[in-house]
């Protein structure tokens, strides 16, 4: 028996399977297209948020990452990360630690407004990396790239500042979520990078800078593109794990993805052909994708097998979850074959829709090879 | 200066406010209605999952309690209940946790299916209460309503163990969620009602029981319905802390949501006339509700005030979360009063659109008093 197999009966309540291997063929695979373009890899650790999956990148060569709070950089600080952006807009309420961080390793912060490079300038003590980041038009944060008096007005006071090293120009340009060919994610690409260039162009005249960079974010763009411009700097997250999202976009095949939940089947109900699986919102998060009916998903379901899981169970999906309970639908022509696999006390794989937060929900992982991995226990 | 408004400088990252009053006077008001109606108050306690928070409901006399998990039991086991429903399809991977439990406590069991009666009878060592879940068209989980042979079968078999003592037919009538008025809770309530009747006369039936009693748990059911009908036992949960979904539904008022997420300002966009908030999906939970626009919203944001958080500011809902960010949307005739009150740095409170999700992800509380309140540290 398999380490995995041997372990799936002390499995009783949902748990986080991760194919370690998997995740690192995609780190490879990621860290590959990087070194192709010459570009530097700096990737975001909030999809997994956990050190010893983080160890697995330093076999290719990453000593630069991501993280999306002041805590998490806190975190992989002390698991001896020494080069670290936050890449989230600077929260000023949390000055006192960001100072402390910046004492101890190279901190790269974002911002998007002068006041903030003035609070910045006025209360660390410490010199930290600072971009500005620019909204491409995905209306989350940042600074409008096309206002450039703005993005001048920001830049020069981060120059005037002793402690702020100005980077360049970042983004996360998650436009490329909506694309569902790799011709859309190029389009938007090469959008987003026309309006990264006239945003780093606009505060290099106001600085006088030739080396400011552009650093972009999005994991379809990276994983899809074989030729990113000019870009200096990507920081692709969900690439380590994927999920039907990217799945989805076409970022990923189905097979690459590396994270899967085990969940009890606790109903099975013929007359309607679906299944209660003990799995809901608290174990794989209410995110959803749009199905080609129409229909939301929160998820497919997938065999166990002797060494993961295998394909998924064609014209199954999680049509609806609440806290604890998701309810499985299946098609006519294939509920002969899930009734003839799954029964109630039976575990079956359910492939999440957003990584990122299911990872964050279930806080640990045990991967193919029968370990237990455990995140971070970062306050919130 | 309260207690609450010292508290605030020291909330540097998104926080879960709690208005104790008010949660009190939530329990107090839903204790009152059950009492006055003759039903038994089995209060679900997975919205809060707090040992304080429960200790509030002993004042109206609370002996047995709702949870929705195994873990959950155990915590507030520990915690000193005694008589502890689980309400969600019994796990068959969990019943040597299960018999343990019901060596100390009287649990309650929810089960919808004759297999999983016999696997009962066959491995549990200690006595234990069981409910036949009903499904009265909500399709979640339970027995079809009008499936008789069905429900016979499950009864008789219950009524065949020794350890298995049966209560009655329990459900969760999740369709009032979608109610938008008085009269339709009450329509759909009636139609519960009716199918709840007619499965606990085919139970009945087959075990010549006359005493088999009727559990329903629907927050807005209970919130709102002066008559309940037949009902012997009410579960709601949500309305210790009521939320916007609620308030939706015309099951609480604004004034009368309990709990909301103090976050820190990032981001002011005059020209889109949206702010950038520290407080996404990881705090809040990707649970949305559609607006009247057709607009999916993650939230409504209120200033804070000397002594808590006031009216929420017409005209600004969250309309996207991601992992860490929320962006608030502000309509025209309100952004200068929202500019006027809020620059970056500042903390805003957001609604929350499901307080049981937010909860749950926060893991802790800041009452209005100054008290910090620990959730369960439940494993998953």
């Amino acid at each position: 028996m398999s380490p995995f197999i041997q372990r799936t009966d002390q499995i009783i309540t949902p748990t986080l399977l991760l194919d370690e291997e998997q995740a690192r063929r995609n780190i490879a695979a990621m860290a590959r297209r990087a070194a192709e373009q010459g570009v530097i890899f700096r990737p975001h650790f909030k999809t997994h948020q956990a050190a010893a999956v983080g160890e697995w990148f330093r076999d290719y060569d990453v000593t630069a990452i991501t993280v999306s709070s002041v805590s998490m950089a806190r975190y992989f600080a002390q698991s001896g990360w020494r080069d670290i952006t936050i890449a989230f807009p600077v929260n000023l309420r949390e000055l006192a630690e960001i100072d402390a961080l910046a004492a101890e390793v190279r901190l790269g912060l974002l911002l998007d407004a002068s006041a903030v490079a003035d609070r910045l300038a006025a209360e660390l003590t410490h010199p930290v990396d600072v971009w500005i980041e620019i909204d491409t038009e995905y209306r989350r944060s940042g600074a409008l790239w096309s206002d450039k008096e703005w993005l001048a007005d920001v830049a020069v006071r981060c120059e005037a500042a002793p402690q702020l090293s100005l980077r360049g120009v970042l983004c996360h340009a998650g436009n490329t979520y909506g694309a569902r060919s790799l011709d859309a994610v190029r389009q938007i690409h090469a959008t987003t990078m026309a309006r990264m260039t006239a945003a780093r162009a606009a505060t290099a005249a106001a600085t006088r800078r030739d080396d400011l960079q552009i650093s972009i974010g999005d994991t379809p763009a990276c994983a899809l593109l074989d030729d990113l411009g000019s870009v200096d700097e990507m920081r692709p997250g969900n690439f380590v794990f994927y999920d039907l999202v990217q799945e989805q976009i076409g970022a990923c095949r189905m097979g690459e993805i590396a994270v899967a939940v085990a969940c009890p089947v606790v109903g099975v109900y013929p007359r309607r052909r679906e299944l209660a699986l003990y799995g809901g919102a608290v174990h794989l998060s209410k995110d959803a994708l749009t199905l080609d009916s129409g229909q939301p998903s929160f998820g497919c379901i997938a065999p166990l097998t002797e060494s993961g899981w295998g394909e998924p169970f064609p014209g199954a999906y999680l049509r609806s979850v609440s806290q604890e309970h998701g309810v499985v639908s299946v098609a006519e022509e294939a509920w002969p074959g899930v009734c003839a696999s799954l029964a109630v006390g039976d575990l079956v794989a359910v492939l999440p829709v957003h990584s990122c937060l299911t990872a964050n929900l279930l806080k640990r992982y045990l991967t193919l090879g029968g370990q237990n991995i455990e995140m971070a226990a970062i306050p919130r």
